[in-house]
């Protein structure tokens, strides 16, 4: 029989990544035979948590059902974020802690969300629930994502509940969280040896708002000027992508991620409205947003309430 | 501030009305300021439960918005099955165990999914993973609606974690399982005191399935030809009904609960197809539908199929 494959979204990131792995290491100790998979290259930043542990990176699909006619979703639950052809195989489980929307299944399904941090946090309970030793490794991927969609705690997205399993994954990895946090998130915030595509699309998400087909990337820098110094090719490779993908809106917002503070760049033609949805004033196509640094809490749901 | 309101389905059945109880009692122990209510007057079957166990029936309720910001949902999730103005609400919360359809946030939520018999066997380990006890009505309701759902286990959607759990719960209750078990159905079988309208809409939901709104109504009997003598009265309430509300077509779906099997009567242009999808003869507007007692796992996703 086929194994069940396990995802997080397009682009991933390192809680997309690592909650493939931990939920598939946790879902073959009870029995199923399942496998983790990735829906994109790994991150700079996720490949310094994967060889830190010297766990291999999951072998990247773009579509289930040639493999499998069951997947389970982690991080993710909208369509258009998944496989290509996820109407076609069936969902069994989904652990993820975004909103739910361009979701839904024929028959009843294991389905759990919590409004925390990160997935991996709710995976954490999960193994409790059922029992299961967290092992070295695994632990020590379950961190790295708490502290990547946290940004060290810093994010609003953070809850007591990420930084209370943190602290038991440290203990259980043996790691100093500061010192092995600020080198993880400088290993993803190295933005120079990326071209344009990759710094648009490595952590992106389409979002269906109203009518439009709205685009956000999110990049993590040390220094927003590394960024800035680059729009007119930012720009030009948005508008370039915005044609062939058809999208409505493109968004990058970069992120500093030791000052927690963010610049938005914005193309598409309604952009007046993402400086009206924000009550900012937009300046050559650029936007400050300080004390933005959360996609999910702090972008998108303006956004939707703005073009809905 | 006002409370929050919980509430399941309309055309509420045993599970939807205790899961709001039993779910709001729990969130009432967790600090919360909660609500039950419910989307509809109780059933004979419910009220049999409410009485035995001394709770009385939650006030009605058909819009939210106009008393509170935020809601729970339980043993529901499609917005055609809830308040008339979900959209207008927050949903903090919900506890289900039905397929995920036409429902979506703009924000992370609590979404508690699991493919099991009944809503309160969730609620039961909610309980325990938050560590609140379970009062003796409480557990006589979340056993009421366990029998109710799996028609004493008898129901293919009866998993083994909903007989441990009304096992557990007849031990807090006080209560011979099978006694009581068959006398909860009885009370909820009787039609003879129910008009047409009350036949075919308490226990009713409309789904969309393709381009068509489909409304399957669950009768209980302990003999089917209470309700066959009154087919003609029957389809004339459902050619009426299917006018008035613009259904596309409307099934009335007749279980012995004694004896596992179920007659459904069909009204609409495309009655065809549901003969087709259960691969049986229509005769007079009749389908036997042998070993068939649930609508979710039975009905449902046949008919969803035939008109995907």
């Amino acid at each position: 029989m086929s194994k069940i494959l396990i995802f997080g979204h397009q682009s991933p990131d390192t809680d997309a990544i690592t909650s493939a792995i931990t939920f598939s290491h946790l879902q073959n100790e009870l029995g199923k035979e399942t496998e983790p998979v990735a829906l994109g290259k790994t991150t700079a930043e996720t490949q310094y948590a994967l060889d830190y542990f010297e766990v291999e990176a999951p072998r990247v699909i773009t579509t289930a059902a040639d493999e499998t006619p069951e997947v389970m979703l982690v991080d993710h639950n909208e369509a258009q974020q998944s496989v290509s052809d996820i109407d076609k195989v069936k969902v069994l489980a989904v652990v993820d802690h975004h909103r739910i929307a361009n979701f839904q299944t024929a028959n009843p399904l294991y389905y759990r969300a919590e409004p925390v941090g990160c997935t991996n946090t709710i995976i954490l309970k999960l193994y409790k629930e059922n029992n299961v030793e967290v092992p070295k490794h695994i632990a020590g991927l379950m961190l790295s994502a708490i502290i990547s969609d946290t940004l060290l705690f810093k994010s609003p997205t953070c809850t007591a509940e990420d930084e209370k399993a943190a602290k038991e994954l440290a203990e259980i990895a043996d790691i100093d969280i500061e010192a092995y946090g600020k080198d993880l998130l400088k290993a993803g915030a190295d933005t120079s040896s990326k071209n344009a595509d990759q710094i648009l699309n490595d952590d992106a998400k389409n979002f269906p708002m109203g009518d439009l087909t709205v685009r956000i990337g999110q990049v993590n820098v040390v220094d927003v000027d590394e960024i800035l110094e680059r729009k007119q090719e930012l720009l030009d490779e948005m508008a370039a992508q915005s044609e062939s993908n058809k999208l409505d809106l493109f968004i990058l917002v970069t992120t500093n991620v030791l000052e927690s503070d963010s610049v938005a760049l914005v193309y598409g033609e309604e952009k007046a409205q993402v400086a009206e949805a924000f009550n900012k004033e937009m300046k050559d196509d650029t936007l400050y947003l300080e004390g933005v640094v959360s996609r999910k809490k702090q972008v998108v749901p303006q956004l939707t309430e703005q073009f809905s």
